[in-house]
C-alpha cells in the first residue's frame, strides 16, 4: 500500500443536546460511536439507551448528540490539562472519576488477547498508509472484535467503545487493546467504561498501574512480544496464560 | 541497557504567582524548563526577563513559578479540549494563538537537522530504557544542541524550549526536531516560541500544514529517512538540500 504523507486532523465540536461540550482533534471518521463512547466512558450517560444518536453536520466539524436526560452544567466543563498521553483532557486527581462497576468472573486467555492484537494491526488501514495513527481493538467473550483507528489514543478507544455499545457487546467481558503506551488517562476511561482489561503494545506509567489496581483494571504491556507483561492482577478478573 | 517496563508519569501542578494555572502529566525532570517553555511558547511571559524562576515543592508535584509581571485572570484558563496529539489542551480554532514575530533569514541545511536527530536520539536516555517516551532537541546556529526527553510530545518541547532560553539561544534561528507526529499543536506551540523549523521522525497532519503555513513555520517530516519530505517552504526561511 502506497505510504501517505500527511495524516487527516479535523477539529470537530461534540454538542450534547445542542450545547458544545468538547472539541477533538480527531481523524474524522465514526463520529458518532466516538460520541456515544466520550459520552459513555464518562459516565455523562449510564447506558446506551441513553443514547438517541449523534449526527455530524454538513461540514463534518460538529457533531451533534442526543441524550434522553437533562444534563447538569458542570459535565459541560472539565478541567485544564496537559495530558501526557494523547490527551483526555482529564486528570486523575482532579476529577472525580466515573468508575462502572464491573461484575467479576471474566476469564481471557492470553493467547487470545495476542491474537486480538494481530487482527488489530491487520485492519489497521489508516497505520498501514500514514504510519501516524493510533488503532484499538475490543473483543468480547463471544469472540466479536471491533477495529477503530484515530490519530488520537484516546479517540480510538471512544470510538471501540462506541461501536462495541452500538454493537450490544457486553464491556464487562471485554478486553481492549492498544497500540500506544498505556498512561493513567486510559486506565480511567477503561475504569469508566467498565472494562477490565486493558492490553498495550507499549508499557506502562507507575500512575497508571496505581489506578488500575484501585479501579480493577488488568493492565497487560508489550503484548506483541514473546514475553507478554502483566503488570497486575485483580481479584475477580482471570488471565490465563 | 536493560529495558525498563514501566515508564514514570506524574501529575505536576504549575503555580505561577501564586495562582493554579494548568497540570501536566508528565516525566517530573527539568520542570522549571518546562514551565518556562510553556510560559514563553503561550506568549505568557514575552521575554525570558519576565521569568524569575521556577521551583518544585518538596513532594515534587508542583512547580511554582514567578514571572515580573501581573498576569491576567484569563491566562489561567483555556479551553476544554481532548487533543490528537500528546496535548496541550488548546485548540488552534478556538484560542487566539499567540505568534512570535520570526525575522527572516534564517539558513538551516538538511543534513544539519538529520544530525541533530541523531544526536537526538544519541541520548535519549528514558527512550533507549523504556520504549514509551518522545524526544525533542533544539539546535541553534551556532550549532549547540539541547535534547530534553518527556512522556508528552509537549512537555519534551516545552523543556527544550525552556532550556534553550535558559541557555540564551536565539529561537528565531533555531531548529525543533522531534519524534512523534506533527498535529496542528506542535505548530502552534513551535510558531508561538518563534521557532522556524519544526521537523519530525514522522509525518504531519493537513491541520498542521494550513497552521504552518499562515504562520511561516517549516515543516519536515521523515527526518530520519533517506528523503526526508519537505512540506512547505515559507518565505524568509531556507532549507538547503
Amino acid at each position: 500500500m502506497r505510504k501517505s504523507n500527511v495524516f487527516t486532523e479535523e477539529a470537530v465540536e461534540l454538542f450534547v443536546n445542542g450545547k458544545k461540550m468538547i472539541t477533538f482533534m480527531c481523524t474524522p471518521e465514526n463520529l458518532d460511536e466516538m460520541a456515544l463512547g466520550y459520552l459513555y466512558s464518562r459516565g455523562i450517560i449510564e447506558c446506551v439507551d441513553e443514547f438517541m444518536g449523534a449526527a455530524p453536520c454538513s461540514s463534518g466539524k460538529r457533531i451533534f448528540a442526543i441524550v434522553s436526560k437533562k444534563l447538569k452544567d458542570e459535565v459541560y466543563s472539565i478541567k485544564n490539562i496537559v495530558m501526557s498521553g494523547c490527551g483526555s483532557g482529564e486528570l486523575p486527581k482532579e476529577l472525580d472519576f466515573y468508575k462502572r462497576d464491573i461484575r467479576s468472573g471474566y476469564r481471557v486467555e492470553m493467547g487470545n488477547i495476542k491474537e486480538t492484537f494481530g487482527e488489530m494491526l491487520e485492519s489497521a488501514r489508516l497505520h498501514q498508509t500514514t504510519g501516524g495513527t493510533h488503532s484499538a481493538a475490543i473483543k468480547d467473550n463471544e469472540g466479536r472484535v471491533i477495529v477503530r483507528e484515530d490519530i488520537g489514543r484516546h479517540n480510538a478507544v471512544d470510538k471501540v467503545i462506541g461501536a462495541a455499545l452500538l454493537e450490544g457487546m457486553n464491556l464487562e467481558r471485554s478486553t481492549v487493546v492498544i497500540t500506544g503506551r498505556v498512561s493513567s488517562d486510559m486506565v480511567v476511561k477503561a475504569a469508566g467504561a467498565g472494562v477490565p482489561v486493558v492490553a498495550s503494545m507499549r508499557i506502562t506509567s507507575n500512575m497508571a498501574i496505581e489506578i488500575a489496581n484501585k479501579y480493577k483494571v488488568n493492565l497487560i504491556g508489550r503484548i506483541g512480544s514473546n514475553e507478554p507483561l502483566i503488570y497486575n492482577e485483580v481479584e475477580g478478573t482471570y488471565i490465563e496464560r
